[in-house]
């Protein structure tokens, strides 16, 4: 790109979207997984990062009380990794009320058995026993996924490989969506085809998955760390508290005595230093506990150090936003949100022969 | 009644709120089983009617290129029947996009089962088994009627004897509602309660079946007249059409002789008189037919006749309406619905602690 105008770079970036659902203060493995990523995207890429608040409620419904202030710890937290509303898009599900009206559209051209046959439907199902998970709404999240996606017509989706099979179920149903229901102004379409945008001759073009390189990220207990197994180091948590979580964090189970050689690859917090340390740091950690030079304590103190001297950016950058400044730019970038979201919308509704926009100029949107 | 006002009788009268999907054209079966009650409602209710044109999509889904005329016909055959844009809010479902929106919160609530459960949703699959209607909308089409419903908080919902399962329905998921997301102005609640209308505790009011008077109506071939037998007589057919129609409709079987006595009680003609005759016309005919005394094509005269006199103020009604003005005051009748719609959408996001109007005000809506 030659051209210093954002509007320019804007137009021939291509597009990509990702949201995560507000389940309250984020921690390392949402970071690594997926939040760091979409930091370095923005540069590259039109990006839209959205909280997806609707998606709480898919298993969450029968206690809403954390809904808002989950929401505002998310919104913060995308703010304190580097998401910038400068260069993002950045909203929330709810306030863009598009992405229910094409669910709705898109539920129509949507088997059932398409959505009892994603892995995730039964598995949640079974790890969420305790909660009643056979409502319409938990059968058709994936569907609200595929609108969410396909409603800012991205190029990419970028995700683990765990949400792959969702993205598989979008592009399946774009391509009923534009089996069904072509685009209708053929200049237009034309126009594209010229310009060699052959995948926008469709309304809803089939996104890519953009994988994530997502490290193994095990929590302090050595399963991966997760919310549920309560075993996080959260973006927020303070270096104190980052220390004392290292201090007991479960270590290579060999090494029982300080004079026991270790394997760092047989440790939770080897892992750990794999992913935060520099590689001369991780050289000494593979020395020293090979050769049983150093002690846990020792080799945790470092581990620490790395993870405070991520999160210490990521902590300053939060302790600068108000409450006031994170409600506006959300509200804002919702708003750039919806209009981005109906402008596919209009062509949703042209294709499918729905009363369209100008319709619509009477109402009060 | 002692208040003028229209505005003051706004409040008092007690709200309801049908619709039908745009098949197209209507007959007289549409008619006599909704539309001539609906009329009748206007002046002691605060009437909401709409085309349900996102439900046409819920089985007409590989085919959507009559929906736009068929909207039109049904919104003139509206007008024509005598709904008054001055005394009714008449609209278009798609033009208020908050049904998708409240669809899509209830669907969270509501389980598969009560869906599966409901009969008509077997049955229409084995109806329409041309058609393929295993997807997740058709699956959820009698939700998205509780949502069309519920949004307007109605207290009744004038629906034939065949729809009051879905309504059935419709108080069972606002009974789910109320019970998690009770409302949370304590104030207005309270207040609303020492007014005496305890049922607007709730935010969602379970709204009950204002049972519509339905006569049987015979088609031509002696059956239900109904658009799928071909057996109309629409509202729109012109007097010739009519009587070339009557001419050959089924009369009592047994009676093959014009010399031979019928019984106007096995007759579809019979009952088309019962229906549209005065009670001195069908005294002639029971008379008449019985003895013998007048033949078939007499009779079937009469109920020409009969039929004319209805369906000519109807004819007239309609030709007075050119295209712009039904689009007119579908448009401002859509934008007063989207007005009620959200302010429902107000309480709903409240009780469910989602986030507020307050939130949606930067937005472009």
């Amino acid at each position: 790109m030659s051209s210093d105008s954002p509007e320019q770079k804007n137009v021939s970036r291509p597009r990509v979207l990702s949201g995560m659902r507000p389940t309250g203060k984020l921690h390392l493995g949402n970071y690594m997984g997926a939040l760091a990523n979409w930091v370095k995207l923005q540069d590259d890429y039109e990006c839209y990062f959205f909280i997806a608040d609707w998606h709480a409620l898919t298993t969450d419904y029968a206690d809403t009380s954390n809904v808002l202030s989950n929401i505002k710890e998310v919104a913060l937290d995308y703010l304190a990794a580097g998401l910038d509303p400068k260069k993002s898009v950045l909203f929330v599900q709810s306030l863009v009320p598009q992405h229910a009206e094409l669910h709705l559209l898109l539920s129509m051209i949507t088997s059932v058995g398409w959505l009892e046959r994603i892995p995730s439907y039964k598995e949640q199902q079974e790890n969420l026993a305790d909660k009643d998970l056979s409502t319409y709404g938990f059968l058709g999240y994936p569907l609200l996924q595929s609108a969410d996606i396909l409603l800012y017509q991205p190029k990419f989706v970028p995700v683990g490989q765990d949400q792959a099979s969702h993205v598989e179920l979008t592009r399946e149903v774009a391509r009923r969506f534009n089996h069904f229901y072509p685009r209708r102004s053929h200049s237009f379409a034309s126009e594209l085809a010229e310009a060699g945008s052959e995948e926008s001759l469709h309304v809803l073009p089939e996104p890519q998955v953009l994988l994530t390189p997502a490290p193994k990220l095990p929590g302090t207990d050595g399963r991966k760390m997760s919310k549920s197994y309560g075993n996080t180091i959260q973006l927020t948590d303070p270096e104190p508290v980052i220390r004392q979580k290292l201090k007991t964090m479960v270590t290579d189970p060999a090494r029982v005595r300080r004079t026991d050689p270790g394997d760092p690859d047989k440790c939770p917090v080897g892992d750990l230093h794999k992913v935060f340390s520099t590689p001369e740091k991780l050289a000494e950690v593979y020395d020293g506990c090979r050769s049983a030079g150093i002690g846990c304590i020792q080799c945790k103190g470092w581990a620490a150090d790395a993870l405070v001297q991520i999160l210490t950016p990521i902590q300053e950058r939060r302790a600068r936003y108000t409450d006031e400044d994170v409600e506006a730019i959300f509200e804002e970038g919702s708003a750039r949100a919806q209009v981005r979201a109906e402008q596919t919308m209009v062509e949703v509704r042209s294709a499918m022969r729905l009363p369209s926009a100008s319709l619509r100029s009477g109402g009060s949107r």
